[in-house]
């Protein structure tokens, strides 16, 4: 794995790399960590990386990692640049051969997106977007349980991803590019964890949104993108929801959650507690679904490592994003077909989806009219 | 007390009773318990009554009570029939002279519900409408916390009250009428419950509801009133909110909750764990505020009898409006002011918001506008 | 209903009435309040009572009922006095063939405990201890699983009962006689709050205690009675356990709480969330089962009021008790014989165990004994 | 890092492997994986290993090593064999210069305990011993809420460490070793997951056991150890407590947890919910202390990786053990004193507490004493 971006001090880079670790699949063996070279060298040495390894641009590695014999050079990138540089590198790397993990959301723009989406196409490569809530073995229950019908049809869906970090104006790293539209995207929220919500409700229901009335607001003075977001869904096949995020809902962490209610049962789940699914059914007593607890659904079960009771969280279910993406890649370098459970991680396509869903609910927010028709 | 409707197999009117009869405060003196004689008969009957004071009618009750001489005779009317019939014995009871207890939805429409506001504002007889929600201690709190500032400006409010009960085709005495246009009013879940959430909110925040964009639903078929429904929400001040509601979300009980977030703090009260009110802050843990432990309000403190951990609930709440609006009309038949603390209990200006809220919730859905501004 | 003791400012004695008058068939007719004739007097005159139904001593009160007509006179006592006053009041009562109402614990001593119990057996009389927790739907239902069986053979039960509220010295009319060994009796905390975990371990299991190895502690200096105890137990037919108590466990309400582990299943239930019975499975997900929600058992059907998700709480469970009590008292005074499932309140033999409790776990704390069998 | 155990099917080898390289500090260089040569082979080779760094026996790998030049040798052992298979390596290891981790219990007995514990002092090499639940974050708050006298003098200290995984008679490899006493010791439940509860405890509060009165059990027919006990402890200074641990608590997981109360405060924490710490005080409202909210001590924020509301869990907290350990070693080898706050990992005088605790136990169940003191 060859890293760009993710030099010291940012948040998302160490946290691909210890998601890569975990399982002693994937090795770091060279990356372009930063925009100036001094902090990628010295990122790069932290990391225990020989000097040779460490480049000063994307173009660089890139160009010459692809020199290097196979076996040695870079089986893959990993992107963990702020939004408006995912897509150069994705699409450099994707030419030279390169296949790619992005952060997401997968662009600055839907068009970018539709760009890199035909190029996954056309090269054949693999393609990782890290929507890593996906990760975890009670949302991939979740979705299973749906699929084999156990709640029958699904009429309504209330997902939620509240934070309270960004409550005040608040000057740091992480805070500056997310709430800069010429890095950001012309989201804020919504773009940063409101996507998230998106891929969460669709990947565990199965249902696409066809069209949203959005109630986008800043609330912090001075900010320049929304820091909250309500809206109103409409899914194919009747479901209806509510989608609502936030970054001023002071005092909550990372509040991603869940409920899809069908006409037989219910589901609820929640991040921050994520080895527990509830379900709900008619007359009957609520059930606790635990990780590793009975007997649960071969997605569950390949994307949990330890017994019942050992909490696994965040960077486990983000390393399962990578250890699916690294089975299915080492099939491919063998030349095999992977295992269709290996190809159970994010694609090119969630990430057009997440890009129209952001161009969706900035439009909708705009608009006067009540309903808005997901952009396509 | 004289009790119009509440016959055998009836809810509400049960748990009218109870909470009437908890503290010892208000004796049951007579009642027309049923549309029909013989029900009404034997309900008395089994209630302990003697056979003169049980009435065929509501109005024999307010006719042949008011002949009796004071002290014998009834001191208010507690009305629990289906919401068509709240108003007939309502006018009457206040044009009699009586104070009146109603349950909500105030009425079947607005302008009912108006025509009874002003006959209580010219009569100066009380009129209270069991909301009951807003008597649980902890309501109290939080609305008391807003009152103080300790939120700073608030800025989102999620109010939500979801239920599964109707999740199929339910018949029953109970569903029958909540789901009859001619019993229950326009709307179904919207008025039943939605009219909850609004209150509480209002009530809670001090803020009202200006402007809407609601999404109703009828999901089970065969169904006349809507039983799910999804509202965006702009408050005066800016405040902006989400409400929702349902009777179709399989498996959840009576889930009434509020979030309010501030610019200083949050809170979260959830019905089915009443005596819990969790505060977060920036930058601090969150507190669990529990009733009766600590500094409490003086609202709260009102409004609780047992020591802390001995759980109050649903029927201690509703005996709390009762026992406010006993001791505000024990003030008034002595001809003294009740202390403003007895007279915290929800009013004829709530039952107007209330009927306006359904209308509006109604009209909004129907409409392709997106911003529907609250009927007056 | 007569009622000895619970005047002005006392806490169970207006807990007691408030548990009779909910269901409004039970009605306070007279009482001697207080063992200051004028508080008495101010006591019952608060309560609405005539002047010549509020008496100056519980002899009194008695006599003068007993001489007055059938139908007029109470037709039992309700005794709600500190310890040292439960046997006298009671035995006059059974002599004088009143029905008796006790709060818990039976007596000051167990030889007293019998006496009354073999007294009830004489007389025939109906006998009703307040162990309150019983009263709860979810005990109930976790005491018929167990007792169909649904848990196996029961290997092992904790039941703790911390509270924090006399951490420091406090002072005040509850904790006042509570630590007073005259009113009191021989132990404190566990008097006060053990034995309601002994009671509710024995009633759920069905399993009595055998032995015990206790280890009791008075922290803070200058309290006279211990303020928290271990102990470990063995219940008959080879079931072992621990049951812990204290009142300086800072910041816990009233956590009476159990787990009972059988070969097949486990439960648990905590009563500050008394709606709510969880159960475990061998390689099966957990249940929530809930008070009014799905198939219960009778026991429980009959102890709930309201609908799911409307809690019911303390005085709800305490009224269940009074209800039972009521309901059978109802069937005696006709003649007839009480329905099996009203006969399900706290009787004699509750107390005797107790009390037996109380004088085993006291002597097995002073003892280098290890096990100590319980007294009989 | 070389390894000793953790083959294919092992438990905790692999949780060690990825402990070790969540934070791409540690790098596994070698190992003897079974006490079968072919099996440690393939292991090996799973694990990307070259073939000549996989050896058949502890013994060779340490010879051999031993013989590699400095910068290519494995810097220290991990031993994941089970407990009988702990000793002999580690003194191996300490013999020939090699820094030690191993996981717990230390050793078979306390004598080889005290003699590896001697040898750790006599060579100065690190020794580390895999107590991987005082890596958790909020239990080093805990702790140093303690130590900052938060709580006051501490008073009454309840650990549990239940499980349900042995309530049936389970034959797989985990369940066969923790059951044979020629490989497990002399206890089960007590030294798999018992000395867990010991350590955490004196680790939370700083307070050493001075005696205890324990009743063991085993309930499963056939077993050879002891699948539950509860125990009645007194700490130095006047704490008193109750540690009770079960492999037979049929539906629990892995639910280790400590309740602490003090003259001022309480505290508790439950290792499947392990980011959140419930603090308690006198008259204020309960706080809900969270990994990474708010100001924190320096030993938690040392042992947190990502933000508030990204659950760490079980591997996080194991790879904190790692991390420390593997931060102090570094300033070893480069002959530095190591930083105070790296030295927080559990080492060789935790081991020869958690075999005196297991040896007491096992005696005091079998005595008639009621107060055994802790063997030393």
């Amino acid at each position: 794995m060859g890293m760009v971006g993710g030099g010291k001090d940012a948040f998302i880079g160490s946290v691909h790399r210890m998601a890569a670790a975990l399982d002693n699949e994937i090795e770091l063996v060279c990356g372009a960590f930063s925009s100036s070279p001094e902090k990628s060298k010295a990122s790069g040495e932290a990391l225990y990386l020989p000097a040779d390894r460490v480049y000063g641009t994307f173009e660089e590695m890139i160009t010459k990692e692809k020199a290097l014999p196979e076996g040695v050079r870079m089986d893959f990138v990993s992107i963990v640049t702020p939004n408006h540089m995912h897509f150069p590198p994705a699409k450099l790397a994707l030419e030279n051969g390169f296949h790619v993990v992005c952060d997401k959301p997968m662009t600055l723009t839907l068009a970018e997106a539709k760009e890199l989406r035909d190029l996954v196409k056309k090269t054949g490569l693999l393609f990782c977007l890290t929507h890593n809530y996906t990760g975890y073995p009670m949302v991939k229950e979740a979705r299973q349980m749906i699929k084999d019908g156990k709640l029958g049809k699904i009429r309504k869906i209330v997902v939620e991803y509240p934070q309270g970090w960004l409550a005040t104006k608040v000057e740091n790293k992480q805070a500056d590019w997310r709430t800069d539209p010429s890095r950001s995207g012309i989201a804020g929220c919504m773009g940063d964890i409101g996507t998230h919500a998106e891929n969460l409700a669709e990947y565990i229901t199965g249902l696409k949104i066809t069209e949203m009335c959005a109630d986008l607001t800043t609330y912090v003075e001075g900010r320049r993108l929304e820091d909250d977001g309500n809206v109103l869904l409409h899914f194919e096949g009747g479901a209806k929801g509510v989608l609502h995020a936030s970054q001023i809902a002071v005092g909550v962490e990372n509040g991603l959650n869940i409920r899809v209610y069908g006409e037989k049962g219910g589901l609820y789940w929640l991040q921050e507690d994520p080895n527990t699914l509830i379900a709900s059914w008619i007359g009957q007593p609520k059930q606790i679904i635990r990780t590793g607890v009975g007997k649960l659904s071969e997605a569950a079960g390949m994307n949990t490592r330890i017994p019942a009771g050992h909490p696994e969280g965040y960077l486990e279910a983000f390393a399962n994003v990578y250890r699916n993406f690294a089975n299915a890649l080492r099939s491919v370098l063998k030349g095999e077909k992977p295992n269709p459970a290996h190809l159970d991680f994010p694609g090119p396509e969630d990430g057009v989806r997440g890009m129209a869903f952001i161009e969706t609910v900035v439009a909708s927010s705009n608009s006067k009219e009540k309903w808005f028709k997901m952009i396509e």
